[in-house]
């Protein structure tokens, strides 16, 4: 929903000025929009876009050179009037005349055919043309009909760059209906935004679906489906522009088309990249070539969650002018000066090591190595079990990452360790395998120290001798010292360490008298269970990444209760391995 | 929420594929990450940036000239491992050394540090650099202790901009040293977001409220307050930044400050220019000078919800390493070529015609006038009574906006017709100056139709006659001929034009045989009631502003309710002021 906004009827004035404010090396303000800071060239055919306020950057981020000379913006939602378009063409008008460009919208059909006749009357040649881009919006015999949604962008810098290179009036038309006749979009929706002051939204959309066929006001879609992976939502999209090629295109093999993959406000960038993994993949089995290719947000509707995809169908003009240069608040493009070297000579990405061969190992190694992989194996499905109550716990003072952090890195330990144990790898190998693993799967600062602890006790393990009491203990000795070390805690700070650092000590004490392995590690664990919720007590380190880590007295810490669980389990591997 | 998705493990890799499918001819992806597709320039140190993904366009966008040489990428919310920051890292490398930068977290800490001393073992020279900008994650006594967020983009900028002008690396990081030193920020947010495939948000913040000094990844506020209007919030971002000035600034005033307006998700730009517009003005009020200011998504958190303020106190090295021109694929900044001409001798924006002179007037015309205003004021309240119900008609098959639309056109025809009444103005001019408010004001469809209703109506009653019961039916007879023109509907298309029609009929008939207007009125409205209650029964004509007009079917159209709400309002202030 819209949060931050004055008087409601002011939002589309303030937001206006502030652009312009943050803006001003850039554009000019004038009654009814912006017009570029720098004057339209005499000679030059002007490009006015426009339309309502809340489809940042349409419109007013979209002025600049080699993009629009002007833009007339509405209110929210809403065709500026006929009398603020005429002012905002006024000032862009170099003399040659003006093309004003909009969605097809009624209200903006209407407000931009008064303006031209009223510039017309005043002896500045007018034209207009409204984009109808959205295959949804009308069957493609009433094409004409159709609304304009994200396909503004690419016939919006069409015209324009086609007027900077001095074409005429008519000729800048006649590049606008070819740019759009050769240009098409469909969408998709999760939710609808809410405008400013209002209290529900334009529209919902039921939990797990989709709209098909999205508006960009929150015009209901003309379906509903299953809400659809990244994947799924990607083939929708290209299936549905595929299925209807411009006029003569025969076949999308072999064309060059540009690719707009549009967020309407609240489906993020991170999103987008996955869909657009997808899209580039489906064109590409199709033949299709892509032509710098767009991905991001570029025709919004507030914080609406959408997402549509735009093909435009290139001929050798077209192509020019989507490749020509841009420079406007919100859209930029060509280079900025001498291009940079191309990388030749430079060292390649590093491979990772060669992880085909493992080192030798002795048999009582390799036997050992099948505990290790139980243990891994118990971890990982310990993690699994408890993933969402350790998210639920860090959240508390953290950033909630912990469950999912873990269960990243066991899984990604368990898969490492199984296939080093398949090629006949020693505990000691197995256990790196996995420590490199974990930490490079899971990030973060569990990461880190799950996989100096893994490291750890692989080094004290090695590929040789078999594993006895005492040197699972020295490897716990080794773990519970490194991650002090690089974790830079003491006992007492609330994190992992008040745990390790009594079940390490238990365990030493205990083997250290021949208790054998499986009962020390019992007392360790019973050490590591008390230790862990008795951290709900303690106020944490005020440091880096808790700042507000007070919140967390009376919660366990994260780390400190994952490892009094993975001790706990762990013993039960033992014992029936032992 | 995040919805776009395919296995939620994969879905760090997946947008960083995708990602760097769609930015091919600038970023080349490596094994951890990207790095420019051009390579680092022979004895230029390289600065690589990283951390978790999901905050887009942090870290991957910020790679390119005058930014960063690669980036690291952790995946979701987690740092990437050493191994990936080394593998980044040895790509970028240009023989100069390797500035490993980041924001202050433990997770990133333990793993850029490690990566540090890997590469530096490897024989490459290494340093790191944690970020440390969030004013409210540590008191100023404990500043290097606070977490990196939006602040993150003015350091690396400033760094990498120093290696581009072929600093060393020591020299480098002394740089990354003093742009953090003098970098603040400070946020608000007022949702969370929800991670891949977790199915619930990572932190909430209760209806209405707002969370004070949040992190980049969900982790709590300090504080907790009411909702602020934008520019409430305006101010606590910059009294709370102007009350911690870093060491070296005695007062803002005076200063040269780079300004960042970011936008966490879903707090969008319309929003964020209406609060930059109060940021700028109170940093114009504390004396402060702004250098090119940013107001964007330049550190964001998926889709929470949340802005933050980051302000960076030039010093003159600073500043011209600021205004460095940069070219990655989400930050640009820079001419392209050389500047357009400055805008001299070019027509300023037309002003509005002069409205304050008003044409003579017959007292007749005058006194009729009042009885307008009066009318005018009644529409304006009947619209305001009935704004939401309008709205939500409208949602069915439109987009929702026409109660707002009509309540600002009312609204300004209100106060334009009182303006000129207050001049002495006919009832023909206050009708005509309502007209083109409501027009410039309302925008939308029902915008251009009420400005074309009201100024047919000035037009048949002038400035000099007194109005009579047949001029009144004569304009109302004009206007309808006018939207049937202008609109291009006609009755049946469940329109205003099914209502209009019936009602200027109505009138024009009662009035032709004698019938008084307060009664020739009351049976229009009568009439008006009846048609737009039919319009219900309707399929609306299938046109641009409606593919989904076919909903509608049971839901009268929200113009023509509305026209007979109006009628039946005006009759009775025609009955008061008979």
């Amino acid at each position: 929903m819209t949060r931050l906004f004055n008087d409601p009827a002011a939002f589309a004035d303030e937001a206006l000025e502030g652009f312009a404010a943050a803006h001003r090396d850039r554009v000019r303000p004038v009654t009814g929009g912006v017009v570029r800071a720098g004057a339209t060239p005499a000679g030059q055919v002007a490009v006015v876009i426009g339309g309502g306020s809340g489809h940042y950057p349409a419109f007013s981020g979209l002025v600049g050179r080699g993009l629009a000379h002007g833009a007339a913006v509405g209110n929210v939602f809403a065709s500026p009037s006929a009398g603020r378009i005429s002012s905002v063409a006024r000032s862009a008008h170099g003399g040659a005349g003006v093309l004003l460009m909009y969605g097809n919208y009624a209200g903006d059909v209407l407000h931009f055919g008064q303006a031209a006749e009223r510039l017309t009357a005043d002896g500045i040649e007018a034209l207009t043309f409204a984009v109808t881009d959205d295959i949804s919006s009308a069957a493609p015999e009433e094409s004409a009909k159709r609304r304009g949604i994200a396909g503004d962008l690419p016939v919006f810098k069409a015209a324009a760059a086609a007027a900077e290179q001095g074409l005429t009036l008519d000729e800048v038309l006649a590049v606008a209906e070819r740019a759009n006749a050769r240009t098409r979009s469909f969408g998709i929706a999760f939710s609808g935004c809410t405008l400013p002051g209002a209290d529900h939204p334009l529209f919902t959309v039921p939990e797990a679906r989709m709209a098909v066929g999205l508006g960009i006001h929150g015009e209901p879609g003309i379906g509903e489906d299953a809400l659809p992976t990244a994947d799924e939502a990607a083939r929708l999209l290209v299936t549905s522009l595929l299925g209807e090629l411009p006029e003569g295109v025969e076949r999308p093999d072999g064309q060059r088309v540009a690719v707009i993959l549009n967020g309407l406000g609240s489906v993020k960038y991170e999103e987008l990249f996955v869909v657009y993994r997808k899209v580039a993949e489906l064109l590409g089995e199709a033949g299709v070539d892509i032509v710098e290719p767009e991905v991001g947000e570029l025709v919004t509707s507030f914080d609406m969650a959408g997402v549509s995809l735009t093909l435009t169908w290139l001929d050798d003009d077209l192509e020019r002018l989507w490749r020509a240069p841009a420079d406007a608040p919100a859209y930029r493009k060509g280079s900025l000066d001498a291009p940079e070297a191309p990388r030749v000579g430079n060292a390649p990405a590093a491979e990772d090591t060669d992880d085909t061969v493992v080192p030798e190992a002795s048999d009582d190694s390799r036997g050992a190595a099948a505990t290790v992989l139980a243990v891994l194996n118990t971890v990982a499905d310990t993690i699994d079990t408890h993933a969402e109550e350790l998210g639920r716990i860090d959240a508390v003072a953290g950033d909630g990452d912990h469950g999912i952090g873990m269960q990243r890195g066991s899984t990604a330990a368990r898969q490492a360790a199984a296939g080093a144990h398949a090629q006949g790898a020693g505990a000691g190998t197995v256990l790196a395998r996995a420590a490199d693993a974990w930490a490079d799967e899971a990030g973060g600062t569990s990461g880190a120290l799950w996989g100096t602890i893994l490291r750890a006790l692989g080094t004290a393990l090695g590929d040789q001798d078999a594993p006895t009491a005492t040197r699972v203990a020295d490897g716990v000795a080794q773990a519970s010292a490194g991650v002090r070390r690089l974790g830079g805690a003491e006992v007492g700070d609330k994190t992992m360490v008040d745990v390790l650092v009594p079940f390490a000590d238990t365990l030493t004490a205990a083997t250290a008298t021949g208790t054998p392995l499986t009962e020390a590690w019992d007392r360790a664990a019973t050490a590591a269970e008390t230790a862990a919720a008795a951290t709900a007590d303690l106020l944490p380190r005020k440091g880096r990444a808790r700042p507000h880590a007070e919140k967390s007295l009376g919660t366990p810490d994260a780390g400190a209760h994952s490892l009094a669980l993975i001790a706990r389990a762990v013993h039960g591997v033992l014992l029936d391995h032992h």
